[in-house]
């Protein structure tokens, strides 16, 4: 243990120094109850102290009660009674005031929700698949099989590009997907967050503006903002990008990317047409600016009948294309990936390498067997056999329970539904009833750029099991009509007569 | 399988569109040799064409020798006999040149040296611990007990700011190095350049300057260009870093951050006393500017005694904190860590959130379980004493084959010695040679800032055993014995009149 100990004129003395330094140990949890402290004669000799300074220290706090001795045992920590004392941070001089990053500071200014909920609500605010559906067994097997294969080798710094094996999995199942690329197209990233993050900082330099979806992740403008690129809304509806006004901005404003995700669309879940799809290349390619395409759920799909991706379509290298394995199997070992022309993909993997060198090839290596001994494909069946049953009873759900003008959104595939509320409820002013009746979901204000008003709400139905889901959507509804008949009944003329007069 | 068919006027067949689709994917390798394509009525059936279309294409892709059908069971890739034909990649209409961003560019220009030696040379250029010593079934035990204790929630989402048995384990482990955090101050990031990069951003915005060592770690050198930032050199000496120099440096420019390594910086291994620290203190906090400790190698030390970090010293919060596993341990989890002052570790996390969300929870966990059980430091006991007998073989062989004037760093700790070849030798001109000889090290350029000739050189002398050492340093002296005398040598007169003329 080492205690820094000062010892300048004027400064307190040694012991005091020592029995302050452990007591704030102690009190903070930072020397856990029961830990033994270092024997005396050691830390006497480590500190350049008197045996007789450290010995009487420990008696001291042995009268504080934050220590107690066993004979021939040593000296160990004793929890105190309060977790902090008020002057436990008092040992700073003078704090310094950090002068923080117009960066950190966008960064910081994202809002946060309250998500907090009574005990039982069922929570349908994040998107992320139900741990319930994991295949825990089969990701085991695959971290023992890839250890056993490749041993060490996973545990060195990996390729700042990824795990070959990992590449070479993903260049044949996007194959599959009518997706050409080479090995040096892709680059593995930290989840779609980063992917999505380096596409941005390959193409865009702080001040640059981003065309982007309106509704849109909310994740996705987190980290433009914090990159200092100004996003651009681009309204979407139930056909996806609003493509005149997408050309209307391209021709105007000196957009430098487009990002849309038109497959399972996030909050709304929507899927844009062949069609749609070409026509929004032909007006990116006559803008010249490159697009971004996030299709973060494109495994989740309930039928048979794919779309093309843009970057399927695509015949000029113009589209980079993301999608990450969070949201189909599980977030954890954060694997995602993004698909870029050479010069892109060069550009985004020495940005990677800058920023955090290379992902883990262990966690790589395992998603890579598990791919490859059919027990991805075999829980994609089963997983989206399921959340096609979980949306049934949602969309029957929401029939039932909400009431009359709510419009629900019946996607292809994904975890989510986006609910639209009649007006005029305000879904951000609904959630804290929302949580009293049972039901935590994303309000829509926290999906559009300018932060609008919105009835609209996302809920994340993949998330909770059918029962639940049936649960959900009957509080949703009971809170709406509540909302709603307040909204709608005629304030007393008296209140409205004090108000005026308030 | 999704094929992406054309159907305009004007497009070519579908017939043909086909071919040429499966054709590239089998000679691509995207689909494998040996990978079953998909059925004839099926793919029929979701491309929309006639079965007949589908056999026909097959039966074409036999004629070019890459398939094979066998009765009953179906149609197979078979390895094309060149990986790549000419018109591979000819499918593009036309290429699109994205315009990269000034970030892109900035972090794609960085050097990237040419390692390729024979087979047989000792590689002493990477800063990696030694795979022989990893604890790989430590290791594999910490996991299986981390995912049997913690199970789904290793695989969800974690929370931004890292695993909380991770930071309750990193807080009890800094308390023992004198270094006071709350969990709510230790960020853990992947690995230390995810720290260093999250500090710089919180810190500093585009065209920032930020006070570097020279020499320093080229890795940091890479992130701050990457991010936009200006680093501006102060010279580090055997004793640290120049402090006369530093305290002009900060009068003189506007710098936000100052970086530095005290303990085995790297590349040079030098460790500051007590008193330079305290002086470095006065001087930053008299400036006002913050400071970004590395001490990526801290545990790493051979002997008892330790010098307090800054941050150990640091009564104002003006220090933040990194630190990593990945020289201790081992790099492929991606833990490294950062202590900050709780608004500089909140922007932090609101950074690193944008960026990658959160780091695997089940990597943490399998770390923080494997110093829980003793395992890491029975490791570090290990790791130290053979760490150590490596350096004093490498001592020895320095002494005994470098030419005379060579100047080698005695670390107390660390993976590297830091060797100073006597002028006029450029250690980059040097290194091909060194490399024929047998021994493959980081020349002294890379990391001076303004990328200085420099006859001097990073040898990371516990990547390898000890008889590679003395091996690699026999090299090295033969190498710089042989580039010594030709540099010695006067030139033949006749040579440099004929240079003269030319």
């Amino acid at each position: 243990m080492i205690i820094p100990l000062e010892r300048r004129p004027g400064s307190p003395p040694v012991h005091r120094q020592l029995v302050d330094y452990l007591r704030r140990s102690i009190e903070a949890g930072r020397v856990p109850p029961g830990a033994r402290l270092p024997a005396i004669r050691d830390l006497a000799r480590s500190l350049g102290v008197n045996r007789e300074t450290v010995a009487s220290a420990y008696r001291q706090l042995g009268e504080l009660g934050l220590a107690e001795s066993g004979v021939g045992r040593g000296t160990f920590a004793v929890a105190p009674s309060r977790r902090r004392t008020s002057d436990g941070k008092d040992h700073r001089e003078s704090r310094f005031a950090p002068a923080l990053s117009r960066g950190a500071a966008a960064a910081s200014s994202l809002p946060a929700l309250d998500y907090a909920a009574p005990p039982g609500a069922v929570r349908l605010e994040r998107l992320v698949p139900d741990p319930a559906l994991y295949p825990l067994d089969g990701y085991r097997r695959a971290l023992e099989s890839a250890l056993r294969d490749e041993g060490t080798a996973l545990l060195e710094y990996g390729d700042p590009r990824g795990h070959e094996g990992m590449r070479l999995v993903l260049v044949e199942r996007l194959a599959h997907a009518g997706i050409e690329a080479d090995p040096d197209e892709v680059l593995v990233t930290g989840g779609s967050t980063q992917a999505l993050a380096l596409a941005a900082r390959a193409f865009c330099d702080p001040g640059d503006a981003v065309a982007v979806e309106s509704p849109t992740y909310p994740g996705l403008l987190a980290t433009l903002v914090s990159l200092g690129l100004r996003p651009v809304a681009v309204p979407l509806g139930a056909d996806g990008l609003d493509l005149d006004a997408l050309d209307r901005v391209l021709a105007s404003a000196g957009i430098r990317l487009v990002c849309t995700m038109p497959t399972f669309q996030n909050p709304t879940g929507v899927t844009t047409t062949l069609e749609h799809r070409r026509r929004l290349l032909a007006i990116v390619s006559r803008h010249g600016v490159p697009v971004l395409e996030d299709e973060f759920q494109k495994d989740l799909r309930f039928h048979d009948r794919d779309v093309p991706s843009l970057r399927a379509l695509d015949r000029s290298g113009q589209v980079t294309y993301v999608g990450t394995f969070s949201k189909a199997l599980f977030p954890g070992p954060r694997v995602g990936w993004l698909v870029a022309a050479p010069p892109v993909a060069e550009a985004a993997t020495a940005l990677k390498r800058a920023m955090d060198l290379a992902s883990s090839p262990l966690a790589q290596a395992a998603v890579a067997s598990f791919c490859r001994s059919g027990g991805y494909d075999r829980h994609l069946r089963r997983m989206t056999r399921e959340l096609a049953a979980r949306h049934a009873r949602a969309a029957a759900a929401c029939e039932r329970h909400l009431p009359r003008g709510a419009v629900v959104t019946r996607p292809e595939g994904g975890l989510a539904v986006w609910v639209t509320l009649p007006e005029p409820l305000d879904a951000m002013a609904l959630l804290p009833e929302a949580k009293r009746h049972g039901v935590v979901y994303s309000p829509g204000m926290l999906f559009f750029p300018d932060r609008r008003r919105s009835s609209s709400l996302r809920l994340v139905v993949g998330a909770a099991a059918p029962e639940q889901i049936e649960r959900a959507v009957r509080a949703l509804g009971d809170a709406a009509r509540a909302a709603l008949s307040r909204l709608r009944r005629p304030r007393p003329a008296g209140v409205e007569r004090a108000g005026i007069h308030v």
